[in-house]
């Protein structure tokens, strides 16, 4: 079930935006794409959304063939058809455990023998929904950041059925299509990165409620600082540079630091009430409501060019 | 004592790294610069190290008049001769209060009277060596990430006497430089910037203890996923965009997956023993102790190329 020989086929059932997304990932790479919803409204106007955002990416310089590209992608009337010949199927149906179940029968009754069946859920560890699967072995989580076009990392969680071959394989295929995949070795609640993610926001929203500081300068504190090496070196790699001897020299300055710092952390904010509004009136008075339209586009097009920028010349590590 | 009246005339106390890196941020924006340490060898190279980082600056395009600048950066064999005329001082001592007391009251008495004295502690809030001064009025803490000419943020954390116009005027001074200083608004361990890193890094040694996943694919995480966004926009700002409705819609959906993501990351991991070699074992496979220093030189050109790239007109937001 090695990569290389496979069909490049995918079949991305759910066109939301993370299966445009997805769409996009696999077909700007070589692929053949086949698209399926049981919303037909939404399946009729999937490839014309798809087609708008290649262009834009072709815009800025992020590709140069949108036409061709989006040649690849294909409409499915059925499921049947979409997974026929698709030697990889990823999942992006609602957040819903009831749901994945129902799909996840249709798709291991359906998908050619070999495919891999991957799910786009944040949430939702594969064990929940594909148990009773004959063909359980080859499903698991492949869990995509939006837009996975723009932001290359996704997390592979397998269910503690998922076969070696079925988790290697959909490694294959990530790293083939030029995404970033990683490992979570065993279910856990929110995967590595919204836990990540949520640790760092636990801090800023108890930092608000305390007064310490304003969402604003908490936001300034990432962006001019934290966020600049975090965009081309992860944490570890980061403290292992910052003392002379690598990051078992910076646990034995730092670590008695961190943990005082660390002791201070353990309680939770909730993220509601006065707390909660009073965020929302400062991000408010920053960014009124009816601008945040723009500010998305905004953000995508810095993101666009934070790509641009790694990829010509300095990606080199 | 707001910024426009006062003398462009900042005294760098302490030559170290971060005194050097001071130094650049000053100079560059048309700052005279007072070099002075008690440390007679370091204060006499310090000049020539400014140059050498001046120079890397120059051949990656973020200055052209390398020579120019330090020009205007001078050695001062006595600390009153550092501190005449300065309307701005930076204290740049090693990591204790007992040094940091006795090095405050001497500025304090030496420094112009309506100087403004800050301190580069990145662990000591100001109260513990402040308390004692005629001049504890004036002095702040202005805690800069390392280095400073490529890493804006400042931290801003007033002592419970520091007067608002000491605080305002300092951050009239960090504005003026080109600097982004947020303020702290009460003394708390590791300000924010570091509590921030910490919750961070908490949970990634937490994982990492676990056997959830490698130090390497955390790091990959961040650099392909959470970095990327963070390095132009906050994590307020980055929620805020991801919920149609903004930052409080974003509440509604996802904090109850958030606070119960939090209810399991409460316990402190300790930066010791078995967990560190494990971690310090992967790192040095992925790069042997003898490379970290070319490895330093890499993320200091990483950065200077974001610099350059943020710089080069999409830096509107």
């Amino acid at each position: 079930m090695a990569a290389d020989h496979m069909p490049r086929r995918a079949a991305i059932i759910g066109t939301g935006l993370i299966g445009q997304g997805w769409a996009i990932v696999f077909a700007r790479m070589g692929w053949e794409v086949r698209l399926h919803d049981v919303n037909a409204a939404m399946l009729a106007e999937a490839r014309a959304l798809i087609l708008q955002q290649l262009r834009v990416l072709e815009t800025q310089g992020l590709l140069d063939n949108a036409d061709a590209i989006v040649d690849r992608v294909q409409v499915s009337a059925s499921l049947q058809e979409a997974l026929q010949g698709a030697s990889y199927v990823q999942e992006n149906s609602p957040e819903s455990v009831e749901i994945k179940r129902a799909l996840f029968s249709e798709l291991d009754a359906l998908a050619e023998p070999h495919a891999i069946i991957g799910s786009s859920t944040s949430s939702i560890p594969a064990s929940q929904f594909t148990e009773h699967l004959a063909g359980r072995h080859r499903c698991l989580v492949a869990h995509p950041v939006n837009p996975p076009y723009l932001i290359p990392v996704v997390e592979l969680c397998p269910a503690p059925w998922t076969s070696p071959e079925a988790l290697s394989g959909a490694r294959d295929v990530m790293t083939g299509i030029g995404q970033k995949p990683v490992l979570v070795r065993r279910e856990i609640e929110g995967f590595i990165l919204n836990r990540l993610q949520g640790a760092l926001l636990q801090e800023a929203f108890r930092l608000a409620s305390q007064g310490i500081a304003s969402a604003e300068d908490i936001d300034t504190t990432v962006k001019d600082g934290l966020g600049l090496r975090w965009s081309f070196m992860g944490p570890f790699e980061t403290i292992d540079l910052n003392a002379p001897g690598g990051i078992a020299d910076y646990c034995r300055r730092y670590g008695g630091l961190y943990q005082s710092i660390g002791a201070s952390q353990g309680d939770c904010v909730a993220w509601e009430g006065a707390l909660v509004d009073a965020l929302s009136e400062e991000r408010r008075a920053l960014l009124p409501e009816e601008d945040l339209a723009a500010r998305r586009f905004w953000r995508d097009e810095k993101l666009m060019r934070l790509m641009r920028h790694k990829q010509h010349g300095d990606n080199n590590g």
